[in-house]
């Protein structure tokens, strides 16, 4: 499958080894370098196997490669540049989503020249450039054939990154991979994926029947598409729904829903699609985790919290009274399938709420994201195409890839959330929805970074500036500080009483401390509460 | 520790090489050898060593070897003859449990005599019996020092296994350790090891507080101890107590639970302790496994059924109204402490019912513990002494060990479950305990089993005689065989409509079936319902 693999070809110099590993980073893949592969098996430089034995020998060693990683899954290989111009060679490539990386000839040259450790390699003896034009154009033809022709030769590595990751989700759907030791799974982000649930269903090798788990604003919607599209696939289907709101994320929901599996007879090799927001994909996967003590589940999130946030990672569960999440189970689900084009329904204000978690991203972690983020922040349908919600899932996917039980890594994805989590509890999980009371959180947490000299004052403002402009809001001004600290301390964060906090040391570098006062605290968000 | 390796010692052919791997697998553990071990990393053999380097060489290699291993965890290592007369071979044994093989020269030098591969190894050459006699009588200073000296020259090796394991139990408690792809745990079974418990928990890396959750028939007889041995370790203790009872393991206790450690603020490095029979262990098990989304807990088993089987493999949860064990969670224990003088404790007639589950053992997979229960079967304090709870709990290991999510030979352990859980659901989970429901089922899956010719006629009476001389019943003269069979439909082992049954092929092997037809089994079960 094409979404199994990518190749990058190209001439010398093209940056297919620049690309290549943070590309491999992006999508949460291995990298290879069929060049680097072939000397640590031989022991030999390519230089001496082509002095030695001769092209031919080299292109065996080349093609027996490269028909290797082309059965591997999920790896981008930075490939030779002579590597599609023998027919085994193209046959591997094939076998996956291809890109030409296309560079004139000078501007590789002039790279090559500049890189240590290729003084002695054939092609840059004597006239560099001319040798490089030549190759260039003999293996146009076949360097063409890729899926992707990308032919900037000014564009930084991480927009051609950018470019591949978005061509690849356009091509196949494929957003991101999550790998955790217990599980590895896709994230399709894409227009129209909705159809696509039976297929992809299959494809991930679930069988037995499908049980639909919806709530009563997303079904009457997309259920019946939803039914079809598993429908065509031959799966026979039958839909739950739950009452609509953040309210309905309790046990006595689970409940209902177990009564209802177990009045279908619903068994192990079953499973459950989890259709609707992050209420819906929390409390459905939840019900999947431990319904015969866990049976397979797809998450179809229909909300932008749910598409960037809620739905991946596998952390499902419920609300117990007053004390959100309180209550769950890592569960990573076979799948999830993300369609923006849902989103054109949704109410402005819950589409804002999620752009807070988006946001989130690009400040605790990129802040290329961020940077994009701030030219569209005013609009709120600026997340139909799918772009900027596939690179949000990136990160969140390599996030949890990391860490999936949140021993590290995966606590920076809390920023905001200390505060945020309180203020919902606070205030009955009825007044924000929760990007809203995330964005407060954030205005708090910034603060307090800046407070401890992590942060400076222009990049505390333009957090502010981008929150504000995605129409979020910055204070809670009749709420009781206090009913907000004594609430921190519920945190699933807290360690011997002690709050793990998640701040920013600078934009897109965000770190966590446990060491910060309480007085710091409550000077830093004094002036967001009563 | 003493409780994470094992070292075999004694001259060639004490049989170290035949008992090593078969201790091995009894224990869930590895298997090393340390010559092989020595061969393979040089590439010649221990005999060409000696020749051309001589003794010192190849002692210098063995406490490598040696050494390394005893830096291993969960391994058994067969030593080389002259092992313990080096210093450094001495102190690497010594950092495990050692045995001596000890046995008469005469029949060592008969044994290797008869084994091939040995033609060329010096100390056969000429008087082979001398040699060892000498061998034997120089370094019977050294192999005296082993933890345990087994000198029974004609013991098969299923009993010097038996001998060994229970030398291990008794000296440092460990019955077995469970691993499986999420976890590693041992669990102990020894008089007075509840007094043990604190020790025990900070051995396995716990701290934070201990909340310990128990019920109303066993807090009341074992809280104050363990809330003892927990203090005396250190962590500060608090105890909640659900109403005792099958009827309480419902969603409505673990509710009260989470209430509970909520009001605690119990966090994530905190770990439960779960106090009591099967019910408890289940139910504070699926508690521990999804409060905060999962923290650590130690089972401390109080029935017998708990300690042979409901605590061992990460199966938690709870039942729904009229469906058992519906809704659950595998999640591994930290250890499982067992102390068999609680049993003295316990009405007879639930001791009965957990000697229900022990036998299964023993019909699916253990011809050799059937026998010794068949000795003692009359007695119901026959397993207060740990050694037959011992070789029980090991056997669950082992298979749990194989299969945590009961892919395959797990299923194994289900043997009269099919029967015996509906038999339970059909009664209201009120009138049989589990044990006397499943000794039912046992007599329906064995009569099933000789119908379809797997299972003799004298092997099934046999079967028949042991449970009943257990006390335990064999039919529900006045339950609805449609009841039942209608019942079986809902058991969690049904995949498309079709009941997989394990049966007996013979005793000690019990196998699987998904193609029995109804008519078959409605007469296997016929004659012991209305």
């Amino acid at each position: 499958m094409k979404t199994d693999r990518i190749f990058l070809v190209g001439i010398s110099g093209s940056g297919k080894s620049t690309v290549g590993p943070r590309l491999a980073e992006r999508l949460g893949w291995d990298f290879a370098d069929t060049d680097r592969l072939i000397e640590a098996r031989t022991g030999r430089s390519v230089a001496a196997i082509f002095a030695d034995d001769g092209e031919q020998a080299f292109r065996t060693l080349e093609i027996e490669t490269l028909d290797e990683l082309s059965r591997r899954d999920r790896v981008v290989v930075a490939t030779g540049g002579g590597a599609p111009t023998t027919q085994g060679g193209r046959d591997a490539i094939n076998r996956g989503f291809s890109v030409w990386l296309d560079i004139a000839p000078p501007v590789a040259a002039g790279r090559l020249s500049q890189q240590t450790g290729n003084e002695d390699r054939p092609l840059l003896q004597g006239n560099a450039e001319a040798r490089l034009a030549g190759l260039h154009a003999a293996r146009a033809q076949y360097y063409r054939r890729a899926d992707l022709h990308l032919d900037d030769d000014d564009a930084p590595v991480d927009t051609l990154v950018d470019r591949i990751a978005a061509a690849l989700r356009e091509s196949t759907g494929l957003a991101a991979t999550v790998t955790t030791p217990s599980a590895r799974y896709p994230i399709f982000v894409r227009d129209g994926a909705l159809a696509e649930l039976g297929a992809v269903a299959r494809n991930v090798g679930l069988h037995g029947r499908a049980f639909v788990i919806t709530d009563s604003n997303v079904g009457p919607r997309y259920g019946r598409a939803i039914e079809q599209a598993l429908g065509r696939a031959d799966y026979p289907v039958q839909t739950f729904t739950i009452r609509a709101g953040e309210t309905e994320k309790n046990l006595a929901a689970v409940e209902k829903v177990y009564d209802w599996l177990i009045d279908c007879r619903a068994e192990r090799q079953d499973f459950i699609v989890c259709l609707g927001g992050g209420v819906v994909t929390d409390l459905a996967g939840f019900a999947a985790a431990t319904y015969l003590r866990g049976v397979s589940f797809i998450d179809v999130p229909t909300s932008l919290l749910g598409m960037v946030d809620a739905a991946i990672g596998g952390k499902t569960g419920v609300d117990l009274p007053g004390a959100k999440n309180m209550v769950g189970a890592f569960a990573q689900p076979s799948a999830v399938v993300c369609d923006p084009g849902v989103l054109a329904q949704l109410p402005e204000r819950e589409l804002r709420s999620g752009w807070a978690e988006v946001v989130k991203h690009g400040l605790i972690l990129d802040r290329h994201l961020l940077a994009d983020l701030e030219a569209v922040a005013g609009d709120p349908h600026a997340m139909q195409d799918g772009d900027l919600i596939g690179r949000s899932v990136a990160i969140k996917a390599s996030v949890v890839s990391d860490d999936e039980r949140e021993a590290n890594r995966r606590t920076l994805l809390n920023y905001g959330h200390t505060i945020g989590h309180a203020l919902e509890a606070v205030t009955g999980y009825e007044r924000y929805l929760h990007g809203e009371a995330v964005a407060i959180g954030m205005h708090a947490a910034g603060r307090l970074s800046t407070a401890l000299g992590l942060l400076t004052g222009p990049d505390l403002a333009r957090q502010q500036e981008i929150l504000t402009r995605c129409g979020l809001p910055d204070s809670a001004s009749d709420v009781d500080l206090d009913r907000i600290l004594t609430a921190t301390l519920h945190d699933k964060k807290v360690a011997s009483g002690k709050i793990r906090w998640v701040l920013l040391n600078g934009l897109g570098n965000a770190c966590t401390r446990n060491d910060v006062s309480e007085e710091a605290v409550r000077a830093a968000a004094r002036p967001l509460f009563a």
